[in-house]
């Protein structure tokens, strides 16, 4: 069956933004939403600079949420969701304001500034009834959804060790003055309790969960200030037990100078280990206790279902990041449609949402305590 | 100065078409383009079943160029520009058609199936005063147009040899039955005289003069037909001469089994070389004869302007197949408001297209002689 | 000057022995050594066989020690050094003796099985003013030195943050019945307090402060027993605190399953970042913050005057493990001429010996403390 | 069985010669060969002074084949084998005296400098019945072993297409005048009648037939000669046909800027792909039409027996150039002891050689001519 285009509103993607280009991009990409109004800046003037240079009507350019929502209620042809891509400390806020009137969101990690806020938030999602989707990017490519998949297909065996390094090198020198995202980036009062643990750990920390089936159990942080005067962790090194007393270690870092995105995921089982990373996202590699390796390329005819679903092109045609945020996109306008069960399994929603959140607070505490902490699973 | 998008319609792409439904990704990508029209199939159901599924208005699909033109040019908001997604036998109808409507038009390689009808478009072209443009993906990605501003201002030193290698595998056997891609690219009437060298011959050839900025001038070509039963060459192997005596090699292979699409491109001059691979489009690998290689990641503060423009993400974001077809259409939409002169230059147009035809034909003949030939460049 | 080969004897490399083979190879690559006599096994019959494989006279094969020392030190010709490649716990006893008797000595990681051990060998070697040299292999690969200089040098600016990973697969599975290298290496008697840790932990540990030139002054260490019925750890996590706060990460893995032997050292400093792997010995890669990748190939002409020691070929082509391992022996071979400052510094001796012991007595106690502990750096 | 090492005498291996080194490195590699005898130089001054360096006695140093025969011959300990590592027009003498001598000869490639000399030396080398091998280095990596197994075992189907790339930049510039080794390789007195073609071309093409177990039939070559002033060709560039019309592409160059030594074949069936490039030696990739690629690594215990026989350490452990030269080594010592029939198989020799020697004097011609021309297989 055939939907039309949904139409967005989006808040955020005023210039400068980064994110803010790719929620339009990917949410036009597959064709399951149009932006049709946004509130691309706090100034008004700004926002419609936006509007016009994206071909949107500068009559639905605005200057926040309530503006928006006052003005698209009201219209026959309003927005049917709203995307959130603005800095961490406004989420909650314009969350709650869409989901109270009726709108399902799509939003950008960390689901909100503090924990206080994702537990508040929790139960306005819950009474809403209104999908909830949060952008964790790379659960949008293919080969990440091929390795949770193969994962909990057995495929590695039992899982017995888990690895994800984030390294970034873009805020190796204190930059926060002159660069309007590294400044709400490293700011406690607009970024949250965790600085890189908050913007790329909690990818890691996300995708290690997502992709192995364990939960978390019990953790030991190190979250340094490595570039005088940072008042919030530009680097982060954590070990952790999941489930079962499986292994693990995370590490993210901003300062690892001359990484630009590397993002990579390795899963050891009792039969196999497997490796994906940002640098080759069409390729899987499984590894063999035969010394053989096995590369799964994106297009491959026997991937899985989900997998198969967040790829457009034959195999050998690269898709990169935007294609990945697409994929959240298109399961999001399906969850709209009521056409799936995904969100919240194959697509995060609040729970995830929640997860990190506790994630960061509890590697926090145990960085000031220099001890090892419990880290309670959520209930099944 | 901020472009409302305009208005496109788009020939082919329907059911089963991949590079059609590239084209509309592409179009909208960068907000320069929305598609508003399609003659996606010869069936009008077809066609408007394909409306329908891509949000495009039914009475606005087409079974063919003349309904679409004869409509469109009665609206006061129709179309502003066609895309042609058709195989190639169609090519110099439409385009013929749509030029002396007026229409810019954006174009599929080949350019069109035959060499007669190659040399008949170029004087349409001209006397429309129309953008034409043709959709050489690779010159799209950032790092093609990085190599070649690198060689131009001479970072490698004097050009002494170029080497193309486009190896795919889908066609190892004979699907032809079955797959219509497969089916229209073997047959000598729809594909015209070359099989694996004008599906994907003329993009390393387009790519190995585009980069070098060198025009070959004389080539001995094997074009064997390696699965039985085939009628036009699937294997494309070929030394060439470049102006001032610069020896090239180019092959390009559908039968090359367990191949995706790794085309692959390696220049050397008299200071160092380059390379560029699909697999990794985002880099640019430099030589040196130091025992040193030295790599550029897309999105590079250093790179050149026409690689600036053909990057939407920081580095360490991949962008591919998709977003190098984006920037063909940046780039026709900035011929189209007349505010660049990329076309013919960055942007292949006709003059590509020309020579792409007289290539395949040459390489041809050289085939059937087993012989080398001369190959004229063209007039400066 | 040229010296002839010295005279060697060899303890351990009895059937089945993996690095015994490798000692003997690396010894004569670089005609510094002559392989003459030996204690193969500690059956007699056994060690007389290989002798006989080996080329070496079979009345100077031996079944230990003492009785090597007692008829080589009776002959003329007899050895001029010792080498030990046995399992760890016999390493002091014949280190002792060998000093004692006035022979240099090399010897295979970690230095002992105690740190016990290793502290009362400490004053041997310095009363014995003999050369004690310590096999740790990859300080012998070129690329590694060549890091070493850069770093010493600047190149990357002030060191911010180390991570060394070692993954293999090899102890996936309970083997060590029926495997011989297995059952020592996993059997606390033979093997000492560390498994994985003492194997290949002792490794990564020595390359990351060989390379970054500070010494971990703090750590945490998760040390778990994944294989059911392992008594020794298996998997090795730890977080440290290099001098100056400096965040490092250190894992080693035995049931990394698939992983063959994946040494991988990243250091990032304030101007740049470094990274070298095992799988790719001849390539240092270092990376900038203007997203620029440079790597540095074996056999540059501007490696440092330690790298190009390590070098026996071209450019391009490939030298490997047995290669590494000859480069020790040669610079112990120049230590027992006198003609070199490099035992200590550049080649490892009892100082990184006693260091590694006191890392891995470090680790456990902080394993089960479930702590952080300080780790005293060694006196200037 | 246990052998002790054969005495071997070495031609060649002078100050500056890279590999006349390796031919020592390699022979006493696997404990089969002793070097006790040499005419390292045509100066015995020069001779002897290596002798010292080499630890082999100065009175067995001689400044030719004539001398070193006369006195080797005389002694109950002499040699029994020659290495002759020379430049190529000296081989043909020496191979000849040695044989007629009654010893056998393991030889560097090409055979001979000129065709004529090879067809001179084929009965000779029958007469002698002495094992002939010749060092093809690239045969005794493992992973080429074990490529030529797989295909020969139907792995990847009826072969269909084979590509080789030879890539080195070392000629780039006109250093024959200061630079011994490129001094001979590019004066048609010494080299014979190919440069490039005659230096690495004909390791690109006995791998070719090696691997893939076909043989050329036809062919069509470009030898430019890049760097002005060049009397040999520098480049090399050639299409052919192989036994049952198989296209195939080979390329050799030494003016590819920048590139070291990056040898890589390809093969193409009908049901999969192979690579292998020295890049990466221990690595064999294949390639698969479900999107799938496999490594099988160096050491992986699925690999054929005469892969077997080429590795020395666990897998993860890198093997490189000399240990695949040693490989050579050690079945040159099974054909002379009589216990195994690998050579003029497995081992290059005098049909290797022959082969080489007619291609390059086939790719000349052609060449000249600008012309395809047959090459004539052997009889079987």
């Amino acid at each position: 069956m055939t939907q039309r285009p949904l139409r967005l509103g989006l808040l955020g993607g005023g210039p400068g933004s980064f994110i803010g280009a790719v929620h339009r991009m990917a949410a036009g990409l597959d064709g399951r939403f149009t932006l049709v109004a946004g509130a691309f800046s706090r100034s008004l003037d700004k926002s419609r600079a936006q509007a016009e240079r994206w071909g949107v009507a500068t009559d639905r350019a605005y200057d926040g949420i309530e503006a928006m929502l006052a003005s698209e209620q009201a219209r026959e042809n309003g927005i049917e969701a709203i995307a959130i891509a603005t800095p961490n400390d406004s989420h909650f806020a314009i969350a709650k304001a869409a989901l109270e009137a009726g709108l399902p969101v799509i939003c950008d990690k960390p689901m909100t500034a503090t924990l206080a806020e994702a537990e508040a938030l929790a139960p306005i999602v819950a009474a809403s009834r209104q999908p909830f989707a949060l952008t964790y990017t790379y659960t949008g490519y293919a080969m990440i959804r091929e390795a949770r998949a193969r994962v909990a297909a057995g495929a590695i065996g039992r899982v017995r060790k888990i690895t994800v390094d984030y390294p970034q090198g873009w805020l190796s020198d204190a930059i926060e003055g002159e660069n309007m995202q590294a400044g709400w980036r490293t700011d406690p009062a607009r970024a949250g309790a965790g600085g890189a643990i908050g913007d790329i750990g909690v990818h890691a920390f996300q995708l290690a969960e997502y992709v192995s089936g364990l939960q978390a159990s019990e953790l030991v942080a190190d979250l340094p200030r490595v570039v005088p005067g940072r008042r919030l962790d530009d680097d982060c090194n954590i070990l952790l037990r999941f489930a079962g007393d499986v292994p693990g270690v995370l590490t993210a870092s901003q300062i690892a100078t001359g990484e630009r995105n590397g993002l990579r995921l390795r899963i050891y089982g009792d039969k196999g280990g497997l490796e994906w990373c940002h640098d080759a996202p069409g390729d899987l590699v499984l590894r063999w206790p035969d010394a053989r390796s096995e590369i799964f390329h994106a297009g491959a005819p026997t991937l899985s279902p989900d997998a198969q679903r967040a790829i457009r092109l034959p195999s050998g045609h690269p898709e990169g990041f935007i294609e990945a945020f697409a994929t959240l996109y298109s399961d999001f306008a399906d969850a709209i449609h009521g056409i799936s069960g995904r969100l919240d399994t194959v697509l995060p929603g609040i729970r995830d949402g929640l997860r990190s959140m506790r994630f960061v607070g509890c590697a926090v505490r145990s960085h000031d305590a220099r001890a090892w902490l419990p880290f309670p699973g959520d209930p099944a």
